[in-house]
């Protein structure tokens, strides 16, 4: 059977259910206005660990246990796991994962990672592979910053356009049996480079993506903003949701109110001096979890185009002066009820 | 239709069509045993680019592009490239493949990326959601050893038990068309952690996981390795084939000179004093595309498991004393003809 709507959308057969979901983030999501969506906020930045790095698996490991008992699973019933980090090699996933005895596919999306991770996992059951499918992305404010930008004791102040890597981990369980909220249709997105160089403002790298993913899935599926109770970003934060709503507005696809995006959500930016917003693997996969994932289940959101968003760089690509590519991936979420 | 053969291995409704592959090596690769095997061998390691990591990328751009002219297809008919590489957050990969125009799922799986490429990408297909992906992998000595290990100019002096890094990248057009050997089956390698810390011994830290792919995939399809023409992992080397042939005995599937590694054919340690034999994600990926397919597509094999193994590592957590847990990825390739 060709599933395909477009040249990059393909519909599923059968919807595939999201039984259960689980976010763990830290204390600065968890004073942020979200904080009480989270199923779970960790004061202790190292997580009880002794490295941020091992912080970041613990996040790992301890929320998506808890998705799968949330889910009314066990792990053991995980025909597979798809996640993926920002840092170096994975290592805050292979560590968190390790002892989990489940086939594991490793991904590296950047910040768009959940978006790869609930897509491959959708087709992996409606394909036939799989009954149940643990998927989720996580990120660390620590361990990114000392990763990608500077040690943090230097106490280097961060531009303007910077944003705040989010700390946490969101995950799902994707199954073929269970009641929830289901996965219909994906659009996979194409890399695009616009030739942004700015290693501090990664909403620009990334906007000309996420406007391109939405178009093309909009394109495909023949739709407008209007048949989409919420069409979300994962990390563009202030100026990158600007742009890209810039850039969809010239393609002809003006959006509203209902363009939002996670990084602007999940911060208090007067507040909390977070500037841009939140960025991260698990600014999405954190926001979507927590706050989306029960608006969809109560039916207030029947329609949603979910697209976690990435930028494709390493220190080592910045240093050699390359540009910063983007990428997003869309997924839609629906609520069936009727 | 459920496709599961058992708890790690699924068969696939249909047949996969391999229908075109490339293979673009280094000078030492080209040197070696099956330097007559690849389609390019390519003697400046900067590949007229500037930095290492930029060659990797060209070697990524030029492969993956044969690949497709090979297989009779433009890249316009690829549905997805699906592809991966050592280097922090992929950048080997993003940088090859940016202008190809494709949706794009980013792997991470150390250098069993192949094995996830070829896996997820036949399955994508068979699922209905592709006719034809783009899959790959790639490495580069002097990109892997300045990132994991010392500067080249510094001229450290090898462990006995270290391997070299392959420079190269081997691509697979997999299709719902034409001709080729086809991937009937897949088994999916779980993350195996048996507590190795030695750095210089990847073919120690991945040969368990090796073994536990080839005892689950044997025990999933109820076979021995009689029923293949050929076993091959991807780059455990002298020491590590040697341990994972042990650990199969101990588990009841005594293996013979039909278990073969690409890290022990790529080169020739006693002229090329590559020590263990090769590594990285290029060793099994331009192995199978210069070597084994076309004994694939003449029939001198009829039936073989492909096993890319990987080593979940960063310089990180090495500093850190994390152990280096290992993952590996059968894929059954079989000559359909009769």
């Amino acid at each position: 059977m060709n599933k395909r709507m477009g040249k990059q959308t393909v519909r599923l057969a059968e919807p595939v259910i999201i039984r259960g979901v689980a976010s763990t983030v830290g204390e600065t999501e968890g004073e942020g206005p979200l904080g009480g969506y989270f199923d779970c906020v960790v004061r202790d930045p190292l997580y009880g660990e002794d490295t941020w790095e091992q912080a970041e698996s613990r996040f790992v490991q301890e929320n998506m246990r808890l998705a799968v008992k949330k889910a009314g699973c066990s792990m053991q019933n995980m025909d597979y796991v798809l996640c993926g980090d920002l840092l170096n090699q994975c290592v805050g996933t292979t560590f968190g994962i390790k002892d989990f005895n489940v086939p594991f596919f490793g991904l590296f999306g950047a910040c768009s990672t959940m978006g790869e991770a609930m897509s491959l996992g959708a087709m992996l059951i409606d394909g036939g592979y799989a009954t149940n499918v643990l998927a989720g992305a996580s990120s660390h404010f620590c361990s990114a910053e000392k990763q990608f930008r500077f040690p943090l004791p230097l106490g280097i102040q961060r531009t303007p356009v910077a944003s705040r890597t989010v700390t946490g981990d969101g995950a799902v369980v994707l199954s073929r049996n269970g009641k929830g909220p289901v996965i219909t249709e994906i659009t996979t997105g194409k890399i695009v480079d616009m030739g942004v160089t700015d290693v501090n403002n990664m909403g620009a790298a990334m906007a000309p993506a996420a406007a391109a993913l939405i178009a093309a899935h909009l394109r495909d599926t023949e739709r407008t903003l209007q048949d989409y109770d919420v069409i979300v970003t994962g990390d563009l934060g202030d100026t990158g949701r600007t742009l890209s709503a810039t850039l969809l507005e010239k393609e002809g696809f003006p959006m509203d109110e209902r363009y939002k995006d996670c990084g602007l959500l999940i911060y208090d930016n007067e507040r909390q001096d977070t500037h841009m917003g939140g960025s991260g693997c698990a600014c999405s996969a954190v926001t979507f979890c927590g706050y989306y994932y029960p608006k969809l289940v109560s039916g207030e959101i029947k329609r949603m185009l979910f697209v976690p968003t990435g930028a494709l760089l390493s220190t080592t690509s910045v240093q050699q002066n390359q540009p910063i590519p983007g990428i997003a991936h869309g997924i839609v979420i629906e609520n069936m009820k009727r």
